[in-house]
């Protein structure tokens, strides 16, 4: 018996939990639900699905669905598929929510992700389809230590280096306990075996002197940076740079993100398509595009015991309505769009479509005339944080030390902030960008060329970026159960709201379950 | 006046110290003494200069005087540049000192770099003659939190994922200090209003609860990773997992390379080479090429008022003895090989390059049939650290997701270790990497397919991998001070020992001090 055999015998016997803790002895743990490509075993007899619309959910379903032997018809109210799998080029046209257009100018080559824009490294449902479906990858840089951390109130607002805090502060810490350590002033749940090798790693971490004090050296110098770096020939010896205080690292608040790039999801390493998020989408499209039914705005969903029959439109405003049927519906429309569009679900289910609101954000796109961030400051990729409404600067994690212009991500911001943005006209947003962004950099005034500004509550096909339960507890079974012939899919029926990988475990999990349905098992 | 022409005016002026703190507060704060490419104002009117050795030292060099009007020549042991920048792939054959013979058998596109195989973001030297030279760079993966930290010793010899240790020791030590602000035990060092933000800071930094207690949570368990992860559909809730006691941490010692990643040389981002290492060597040749002798074995190196006169003979044995004279030499030979030569250069000199030792150190290059630490284990790039011999292994930064055989760092080991591999014939060498590899990775056993090993007191040309000083302080002006009409450069006189950038600076300046002499400057 093979390991994946006795993994899915577990699984079926025991459930998921016991196969990831078998998985976890056997060695393999793993970070995701996803345990490799779908099988649907059994003959479905020519059943009919229709999906609504052609994100990655929907894309994923109709692709698993067809290969199982399922008629399919994807309906998406867009003019290509993606949703929110999203990315914007020179040449673009970009129409919001209240009709404001936004002409994309950026070079040939450079782009912006309005929406996701990272895949983790233990998104292994997003990694295994890129690789089915050919999306080549590349490292995405989340941590930086050349890169800022920033506050317009902290060090007369001049932008630190990352490895500066993050040195510092791990120090100072460092040695406070050590300090504590040596006193004998711990309590008593550390014994004097384990406060002796607490010292000693201490030391380590905190790359603390022989008394375990934490101070100016060469050592200390070796990682937040050297006033002069060692160099070559006759002046070659390096001069150590003086640590921040504790007192003024502290009120600094600059140490609010030192740890952001180590949550699982941004580890590294992490990754980003090569060209733009959208090459998964258009991934997809090479092998169901066939399927797919594009500029369809659903305007009803009607089923019944029999089957499912949905009404939509021109998205574009063309005259007449046409309906599609098939025995059941796989439904990822968000349900921000989906609580506007007439429909038969159950009461239960209706009552969770219309509790469900939906998260604002901002995404800024700025293309520059050169990489000056990379020419004059040495930052090749990662992330600066910053109190400013744009809260992070993100630089490019590709064609590093290339010439020309080039687009970071100017901002990226929520709640407040980007109702704030959302009430502005898209040029306004971008010049507050550029102007925010220039107290970091004052390159931005000179260098600034052109930009986008993408706020989800104006994103007309989905009016947000995830979905946020009013009750998750009580509503999420719901949610998720087949309601009637409909079975809802897409990354609020999930537990990784807003990240791709969440779409594609709901669909693999909805068209399991109705497989079953329909296959009688 | 251009920011750098101020700067320039500093320097000159006040010497590099100056012009870095300069630097610094004009916002330009590097980490690297090379302030951009190198000017060599003044006509050398027909001045010649001999290089020997054609590493970067030397081909950096050799490309700058002859930019300024020098007549150059470079005299190579080996048959092709870089020194040990230098890349081994299928169907090189490298022979080390005492004969033996290795044929490395990797496929095509796989391969190795023995020496140098990371371009840290702040050596400025490097990264600009890789892009004046069109060389390729790519983010070399250095710290992967899905990476393993091992110990023969803890935890019955089962690697821990880099991300477990991390957290939970980061989560424990927060914990314990927390604790003690909590109970006002500081001392008055620290005031009321700072404990008050170091508490606050603790909680973000360690993860830890309202209590200030780092537990199993939701919340840990999104940076040191889930027993069952979110996932999407019916079945997605995860299930959190549980820290590992501080004890059990402490003793385990894997606290040992937590910050390692995070030293200066090793922060993110980092770089390779796409396609080794010698991409640099080949950059290099195609610019200069033209000036190296290959194949010139250096005899004796004669210097007198007027002038330098080399012999050198036919590297392979061929007979005939050869000379090159030149009015300057510029010598990067390392002093390993340099003392065993026949040379007039200063008793003081002398006893510098006689009383310099090499290091040791061992590297192997392993080909696996499938690159199971992705496919099985989702490792992608990054290190794995133990307290095994190999020290550690290297997953390939390169051609992430790709099927077919790959190359990984199987170990990098330094001191006694490197001296015991030594003394093995290579194909035993490697049979212990892979014994030693096997006890983290199983696949091992099975998807082994060949290896090489370097041990680097065997290679011909440098006989150890980088120059320890016998009495650096005593020692290190008269070894950069030119000696007669010669004068030494490479990674042995710089400050930043064993790296390619303290070749290039090294190089950089003794020129810069040689055209001075030259024009009358």
């Amino acid at each position: 018996m093979s390991r994946r055999q006795l993994l899915a015998m577990i699984g079926t016997a025991a459930g998921s939990v016991a196969m990831y803790n078998a998985m976890t002895s056997l060695g393999f743990a793993q970070e995701s639900t996803y345990s490799g490509p779908i099988k649907l075993e059994g003959d479905p007899k020519g059943a009919s699905v229709l999906i609504l619309g052609a994100g990655l959910a929907g894309m994923t379903a109709a692709l698993e669905l067809r290969d199982a032997g399922y008629k399919v018809q994807v309906l998406e109210y867009r003019e290509k598929a993606g949703g929110r799998c999203w990315t914007l080029r020179g040449g673009d046209k970009y129409v919001e929510l209240g009709g404001a257009v936004q002409d994309v100018k950026f070079a040939e080559g450079n782009y912006i992700n309005p929406g996701p824009w990272r895949i983790p490294h233990h998104h292994y449902g997003v990694l295994d389809y890129c690789q089915r479906l050919g999306v080549k990858l590349e490292p995405f840089m989340q941590v930086n230590h050349n890169a800022y951390l920033h506050r317009t109130d902290a060090f007369d607002g001049k932008p630190q280096r990352f490895r500066e805090i993050a040195t510092d502060y791990r120090g100072h810490v460092s040695e406070l306990l050590a300090k504590v350590v040596n006193q004998n002033a711990l309590d008593e749940t550390v014994t004097a075996d384990d406060a002796k090798l607490l010292l000693e790693s201490l030391k380590t971490y905190g790359v603390l002197d022989e008394n375990y004090a934490y101070v100016k050296s060469d050592d200390t110098s070796e990682f937040r940076g050297w006033d002069k770096p060692p160099g070559g020939g006759v002046d070659g010896a390096p001069v150590p740079s003086e640590p921040i205080a504790l007192s003024d690292v502290l009120q600094s608040r600059l140490w609010a993100n030192l740890v952001t790039g180590d949550s699982i999801d941004h580890q590294g390493t992490i990754f980003q398509p090569v060209g733009g998020m959208d090459m998964i989408a258009v991934g997809f499209e090479k092998v169901i595009g066939d399927l797919i039914t594009y500029n369809a705005k659903v305007t009803k969903i009607d089923q019944n015991d029999t089957g499912v029959t949905v009404t939509y439109v021109d998205s574009n405003g063309a005259a007449g309505e046409q309906t599609a049927t098939a025995d059941y519906c796989i439904c990822t429309i968000p349900f921000s769009i989906l609580g506007q569009i007439e429909h038969n679900f159950s009461g239960e289910m209706t009552s969770v479509i219309d509790s469900m609101s939906y998260a604002g954000s901002v995404k800024f796109g700025l293309e520059f005339k050169r990489r000056f961030w990379e020419q004059d400051e040495r930052i090749y990729g990662g992330i600066t944080y910053t109190n400013l409404p744009i809260s992070q600067i993100s630089y490019p994690s590709n064609d590093y030390f290339s010439d020309g212009p080039a687009v970071l991500l100017g901002g990226y911001g929520w709640g407040a902030t980007a109702y704030q943005f959302n009430a502005l006209p898209p040029e306004e947003r971008v010049a507050k960008a550029v102007e925010y962004g220039a107290q970091i950099h004052p390159q931005y005034t000179e260098e600034f060329s052109n930009g986008v500004a993408v706020t989800w509550h104006r994103v007309p096909w989905v009016l947000g970026c995830y979905g946020i339960w009013a009750d998750k507890e009580a509503q999420y079974a719901t949610a998720a159960a087949m309601d009637g012939r409909t079975l809802m899919a897409g990354e609020h029926i999930s537990y990784l709201p807003a990240w791709q990988e969440g779409a594609i475990l709901s669909a693999l999990d909805a068209i399991t379950r109705l497989h079953k349905v329909v296959v009688g098992a």
